[in-house]
């Protein structure tokens, strides 16, 4: 296991490497948070696309070194460009990160959720109430390290503490601030910081890790001297452009 | 009727209510407004949904307390998502808002305003340019409380003052300020705090009044400090996220 | 050929009448750009409005005195409101911009690009790495001006400098600051100003130019005083808003 001081410089390597090397990723993501995940991502260094068009997102994902698969503004057209996305991706070796938004509000979107699951992805985050209708179990610790450990995932489930396990490896991440769950999309860039860190670094668990610490910190310095949810939306995009090793290493909280 | 310090009441009662309830919120709503509106529930303490997709909205709307019905950017997709949620939202007793976004440029977009209307609405929230097109006359106040008790809503014209009726009752809120229109998506925000507050308060002439105190004087407090239409956007949810009884009895101009 | 001060009184000139006359501005655009576009578009004086439903597009391009078809998030339903928004504006003689966003990465949006290329676009603006596969050639001035005369259009290239050409004219604006290259949507925007200044002055070369100088200085203002992209992206929407003639005669590089 690694040490909260190896995790800090694990998280401050990997967004050095992000800056340095600004991996394209792709997103295929629901229109309310298209915005936000592209401006986390090019604070971060990455370079975001976000077509879906089933007819060009081959050209996109094969152009890309991550690829992003948010259910969230679910239809048709969308279910289509995941397909062949993730075709694409597969040919390409890609990593990809599941995010099954609000897949507890419908059992169609569930559904397609559990299918996603049997591709493959290299990470799913998501959230408890997203638990169970995915995995089947109450999302506590030992369920998430058995699921991930028989889907050969990552599994990173946030909230207050967020929770990152691949069945050997374990993390509890402790940083953030309530202020993120007022940001709509706080949850879908937080995915797409992921495929970033996926792009540099191989090992799906540690990529995690740094990807949620690093917006955890940022989050907590943007909300030290912020107003409320409307002014932290882009004081924690400017705090992630920012962020250094000092920093991670003086407020990494993990366990 | 009610006097001001009554209605200023009744505005911070619905909004705590909303803060306490955390009301789901299911909006149909345009691209461009969906992320802003979507913070705005948040930092009023709802919790928003914004799917379209007639495979799943069913499900949405069944698990909302309220629904946004809102006409920008439409197209075929909307237009069966929009039959099918105002079915869901009809089964459940469920109350919804109409805003009827630039219906003054499409003849066809008014027509299907109209159908809509006849669906009853509990809110229409609209500008004067957008009165006509939907109730054929001129957005004077008579044929705002005639129309609305004719058609049995609550019509909110929003504009310099906001006129609210439902035909017997009739309040003009003159708070707010001109930055506000200068925020795209504002109005649409706007209709989606009416949701919320029709989803804590069953009088819905009360319901929408307290939405339109809260935005107006949530406007107010953003602009006094503020730099111009950029960060206002920003400060706006803010002041709503902190909005608080004082605050709201001291600014509150009605008539 | 136009002196600086010349050119940064045009600039104001041009700025003063969309403030005058908003003049209204259809955007075919992509999701994720929709929101900041609009929010410019407003800021600096226009009105924006943003439909790609087929069905309606037409009524809205005919209400409007300058088009914008930007190729972002590419799709079935936006290529057939692009061809009819086209037709209607070709009826009504209105100048259009088109903005070829990200045509390197897929070869059929490249291929729909140079077909759009063919019905004259009053400007093209796009960046070095678009130019190639639209216009066959390096992205230098011989080539700008050369394909500009060739299309009978004006080119924008825009990047660390922009260069505006119209074949026999070129300037070359040394404006802006690295930031707004951190700011999705930031070109997308900067496309939809110059629809704003094609309303309002009729030779495009000079349009093209106002725009992209206004927005240049602009960001300068912007990023004086500014903490990160995220504070930045308000910030300049502010500083478009308050930008006088004595900033742009003072701040404009132009050769």
């Amino acid at each position: 296991m690694h040490t909260p001081a190896e995790l800090a410089d694990i998280a401050a390597d990997v967004l050095a490497r992000v800056r340095d090397r600004s991996p394209r990723v792709h997103c295929i993501t629901n229109t309310v948070a298209q915005n936000y995940t592209a401006n986390m991502l090019l604070a971060a260094g990455a370079v975001p696309s976000m077509t879906i068009s089933p007819d060009e997102i081959v050209s996109f994902v094969a152009g890309a070194e991550a690829l992003l698969v948010n259910l969230g503004t679910f239809d048709e057209e969308r279910r289509r460009a995941i397909a062949v996305a993730l075709d694409a991706a597969g040919t390409a070796r890609m990593p990809w990160v599941l995010d099954p938004v609000f897949i507890e509000r419908s059992p169609g979107r569930a559904a397609f959720a559990r299918e996603l699951l049997a591709r493959g992805p290299a990470v799913v985050r998501l959230n408890a109430a997203e638990f169970g209708p995915l995995f089947g179990g109450d999302p506590a610790d030992k369920v998430a390290a058995r699921v991930a450990e028989a889907c050969g995932t990552v599994v990173a489930l946030t909230g207050d503490n967020d929770i990152v396990t691949d069945g050997a490896r374990r993390a509890v991440i402790a940083n953030g601030d309530p202020l993120m769950a007022l940001v709509t999309g706080m949850g879908c860039a937080g995915s797409a910081l992921v495929c970033a860190a996926l792009a540099v670094e191989t090992d799906a668990w540690l990529a995690t890790n740094a990807a949620l610490i690093v917006l955890g910190v940022a989050g907590e310095v943007a909300a030290e001297a912020t107003h409320g949810p409307g002014r932290f939306a882009s004081w924690i995009i400017d705090a992630l452009h920012s962020l250094d090793r000092t920093t991670l290493r003086a407020r990494l909280k993990v366990s």
